[in-house]
């Protein structure tokens, strides 16, 4: 197994997350033509890692590029935007594409993204080595976006957590899951989870999205996800942990109350977008109780914030809603 | 064949589509608990006509209702609202259904609505007789109106156009196909048609939404269609009608820049909601060159109009954007 | 007592509320400056009625006239406003007048108008002879409109329904209700009840108010009130019926999920505001069971409608949210 | 001189302006393509009367139109629209033509109106004969409506006035006189009259505009002007009259505080845009005192009202803010 | 008298308020559940000081919690949330509490806040020594913020300004004073001030609220203040002045045009709430002439600002709109 | 010439344009009243440089100084604003002055800004001594914003780019060119060039504005202007060029599709608004190939940025939408 990143927390910190100590890992012109990298996804990849980022251009064209690393936090982005072939089905348009997230199923990795086909919508797309990548069939009719896939197969069927939108800065957003049998065809549509009431838990009380790839615990699945607060200066927003049963997901085990990690250090609060703490991967190590998530911050660029996976799943039943 | 409701074009009329004379054929309190009944479908059955209706009851909430004519004109409506079997899955949610559509493929009748399932999203059902309604699994994510299934399938597959939304009044609206092997999972999702440039036809430039099932013709599939602008007072509905590819429908051969029918009369400028022309349902001879569309009018009453196939579709080829 | 205004109820009628056939009473062109006259309140005086009218000026300024009739049906108004004397205060600025209320209370008419001062709030004023007019203190800070006074002391104290508002056309509002020793200072303010969710009852989903003074009954406080839904044209009012607990007016008891009246006639539907249902008055008449409600139509007229008090409880209690 | 159209005013009227008896006197499809005809204007032409009309056609593209008429109530109107030359410069685009204007100054007839140049802005034209047009640079940049011109020059000036908008359905607007050396160049921009406060004058406080050419008297020039309240179901246009100082316009004499025409029949109420009075043009015989003032009526039909110069004087000079 | 925080005006500084070097006084995470700690108010009590402070917990859920301090700068704040006894009526519901004040009358300590009752309005509560609390009844009905109590009655009644609100991100408002005999019912509402026209002064253009208890001096009362104004990324607060009459406070003697005030250092500018300087306290010395304003900061911490009592007054008359 | 500021490009740079080391080159608060000193204009002057800064005082109220300078980079700003007298017409209203420009042009210096005449318009003076200053005509209606004279007549005429606007935060906004033949009527309006589509360059999709004075190159005049992007947290302002055709300047040869400058450091993306970057005057020396850019970062300050004429020129070129 690839060994993930990993700072232990520091002293007499009682944070279940913790932020690494050299963040941002990934600066905004890294390569040459970005403005921005953020909101990315990584995933074990031969001896080290891979990863699918979001690069913005100068002229602020979203577009999702491949990188290599072997340590997870010293990464090599290719300069230039995957290209994508036929996959499943003709080419489809895509506008553009950003937000993206990466998990292996079964024999391939599949990157899942926000695509724009007359508005967001979720673009599917699978590899075997990160340098040839096949475009499939988008999952869903416009206007969605955070379409993250279980890891597995669950029931006999590719699952995707999802967040049906509009096609502005969305000012609501509850989290579903779909079905497929074949990655080209979607149904059986449920609601997992909504936005909360302003009384109960603020800071997710406008939207919520699903970030990482959920991980399957002894609990259930752990996700991951944002959650945003629409304060009189803008969307904040923040991260907090839910656990969906094993076999039937719609159904929420716990769901943090309060945020596991909210914008707080200079880089989360100053940037393009200010206030954004956005996780879109998290590699895990169950026997070692490790987990390195990856989020976006501020819009501009890649941090990374570590945690116990037991310990998180501690306090989040402990600080259920 | 069922003789449908006729009547013929007035003379010294030159209008492609007229009005039935005796409008509304339906009003809004034909049925005890009803405020309004509009935006409704119908089509052969047995010997004469079955339907499925809109009726808004007195607290203004919306269900589907079935209903029996000889004529087509002359309704019996049931006074109980259509109950739901489980179909094709477990029930599904509904907390409300509106804009029913009703279409026969191979062995049955199958009804689509909008269903409010955590907002409004596609409702499908089927029946045999009007009597047993089994409901099937929603074919897309919320949020969505107005899902009108062909009535065959299109290179193997069930094939539906709709018009994805947001959850209020939406402004804006293009209408989409999306195929299913299965009337389960849904997928192949192509954009058919947008909202106009107010300059090129500014009747639908707010907003469009497939109406009646799309005829086939020997020009392509007859889509009849409601378009919207946005007034200093409100939207206002027209209809206009387009003809898509037989085997792509969402390839639009022509498509009518100026609309067929636009609220122009009493009961369609004054109601619950003035100045809507709604159609949902269209019979059709083609043998007899005949068309009869039933339109919701100012979302308070049902009325009838005719129309020559022939005459429409010459109409739509010269006039088209 | 003096004969209140009656028709019976037509025949084959199953109507709870039906309209007055002369409807309306009152024309908005009925005295020489007036754009619109609705929106007012009558009460019995003397051997007839007298009143208190909401006459929109052709400069479209809205003020509060007297007016006086002999059976509640011919009314002769005022053609000079009401002049205000300093009540329980020096006299409060008063940009605008409009939808008064009247109650006799112990030993004087009680007039309570949506007052403009700084914005939208509750005036308060009385008269022994509706000829000399005294205003008091604003009950409420602004935004408030839809002021309605208790006819009677409740636990020791004046009550009073209003609905909190903002200062345009809101798109939300409850009912709550307050208290006050001496009709100058106001506090124990509770929520009596709130608008519905859309499924439940849409008609009244997106604000709600007191109409006409409540009216005690064997079974509570009977308070007609208007309810308001959102339509892509624009707001629709009509009117709904709730009973309060006699003694502790914010426990609702019972309230009509249907409408009891909407706008359905040529004169409610067509007018300054199409589709408007706005009571602000019943007279009854216990001992025969009549009820006689004074409504604006469309905010340009004023009409009337009548029903039995029995039957109105007895919908309120059997068609119950 | 041509007899203008007159009809007395009826017996028992005290109204300052009274409706012409067979109103709308164009019908909104009195040419075969139009879907409405409104908000247009005439000019004694020859031994009759010529016109520019707005006749939106039933796809609803605006564009204007010339007609004819012997008395100035029975009107030909050319089935196609105004083909434009280039006037005083380049032929400049126009995506659509709305709301015009017609005056004789000096040799020639000048058309405004409201040009789709990137949006709506004042476009100009001239004409000897209503059969050939000359197209000449806009007045003004986007955007801008309701632009209308003196019919002479203001100290040695062509003068107009308009109202400077946005590019929707513009919820503000004053009336400016801007002036200019050769109909090409424009300055000396001033305000002439604002929207007033709600309390002082709700019909005409959320934007108002130029109606017909002005009128020269021996008060000054008599303006009348369309005003808009915002009502929670949409705009409602009425019609008021101003008088400005001859030399220097932007001084503003007189006021009307009340309405002198708001929409209160049928055809004023109901149609495209209900509850529009839209003042496009007046023809008046100064000597025999008498007006004749064409307006467009709820956006679908014109129609026709009448008035004596001296008493709409008179009025407004008695009923000023 | 006790000895209230104090640093000395830096030298070269020509400001009337300056900042403690040592800010912010109290960080976000100064408790172990808390977010942010903001927006909080502090009173002499026994040798030291106490304070009620807004602590918003990792759900962001809004409460306030007693705090003590021997000199007003180093704070212990309670890890649990007060909790309220019933104080002058049965125990009121409160969604959430934020935005303290304190003062002391007669025999003890008042609380006033912004209470969740169905919306913000101003819940009222009193204690003798900060341990037990109890609470009275809603001042007013909703919608309300920032309810700031005199130090003492005025003429024989309480006195409370407030400023009316909506249920959101408030774009307007304005205060007024509300007069009580009893701490119970509340009338004699007042306009005091208002956000001022954009020329005048734009940083309280779009709303203004009361800061600190007002502080009687020799011109009046001394009643510091926020003022916002609506940039294009946000809300930005800042402080001002103003001095009321001592005996008629809706009497503005002098208000400044100049802010005092504005965030313009990082723990002000970067937050969970950019720009934002919020005061909601102030001990004063009038012997000493000292003034120790403590203030919310980018809606994050809280920090302390100094001034001298006769400058502050002086500036304000010397600046006065 | 006088020699214009300059500092070489870092090392290793490979950006085309560079900040200044030593920004910000003013501070907020460099006079005595200034709340934030930005958006300026300089232009040589004798043997150094004039300017005309945008100081907002501690009231916010926006005007515009003198300011002088020896090396472009220290400036001496009048404590006092400039005082207008008459120009070319009466002295008109100016209710604010902000975002000043500064060109030569013939024989005396014109100052163009955003004048304050019932909301924003395009103000004119000129000066010969930058002591006295003479108003003239405003160059338009209202509302505009961003008027940028060209420093030489284009075709005999005066030349001037602006932005037609609203009077909020415009969320839309284009540049277009209008002519005059005596900086006192204006005509021939042409739109220069658009906002972009989101999916071709999203900084610049929200509106755009032209920034400093054009300059004369051999490819035609080299245009810097700003375009915004709407963030979910508020509008985001940066740097591009165009260049436009010599003699028609209404054509766009080349436009850059990334942005040259973007807010990236703290003085730029913290401030009075957050991440703007708006450069309004532009020193260059042909000669030597350099170009001084003068911007207002975070409308807080003034900063300096440099680049190569010939750089910027290519860069343009080769990076055209």
């Amino acid at each position: 197994m690839n060994t993930i990143p990993w700072q232990d927390k520091p002293i007499n910190s009682n944070e279940v997350i913790w932020r690494y100590s050299e963040n941002p890992i990934i600066n905004r012109d890294q390569i040459p033509t970005s403005n921005s990298i953020f909101n990315s996804a990584v995933v074990p990849f031969k001896d080290g890692f891979a990863g699918v980022f979001r690069c913005d251009n100068k002229a602020v064209q979203m577009n999702i590029f491949a990188g290599f690393s072997k340590n997870g936090i010293d990464w090599n982005i290719n300069h230039e935007p995957i290209e994508m072939k036929a996959g499943n089905t003709e080419m489809i348009d895509s506008d553009y594409k950003y937000d993206p997230r990466v998990v292996f199923i079964e024999d391939r990795y599949w990157i899942t993204w926000c695509n724009g086909y007359h508005g967001p919508t979720i673009g599917i797309a699978y590899t075997f080595d990160f340098v040839e990548f096949f475009q499939c069939e988008n999952a869903f009719l416009p206007f969605n976006r955070n379409g993250v896939l279980f890891p597995q197969k669950i029931n006999g069927k590719y699952a995707m957590l999802s967040r049906p939108s509009d096609n502005g800065h969305t000012p609501f957003g509850d989290i579903y899951i779909s079905y497929s049998p074949d990655m080209k065809f979607w149904g059986e549509h449920r609601c997992v989870m909504k936005a909360t009431a302003f009384e109960d838990s603020a800071w997710q009380c406008t939207k919520i999205g699903a970030g990482p790839i959920p991980i399957l615990t002894n609990e259930g699945w752990l996700m991951l996800y944002h959650g945003v607060i629409n304060t009189c200066n803008g969307f904040r927003y923040a991260m907090g942990a839910a656990i969906l049963d094993e076999n039937q997901p719609d159904n929420v085990k716990y769901r943090t109350q309060p945020y596991l990690l909210g914008p707080q250090v200079n880089y989360e609060q100053v940037g393009d977008v200010p206030n954004v703490v956005f996780p879109c991967a998290a590699l895990h190590d169950i026997e070692q109780d490790k987990l390195a998530i990856y989020y976006g911050a501020a819009d501009t660029v890649v941090a990374l914030a570590y945690g116990k996976i037991s310990e998180v799943i501690q306090y989040t039943k402990e600080n259920s809603l």
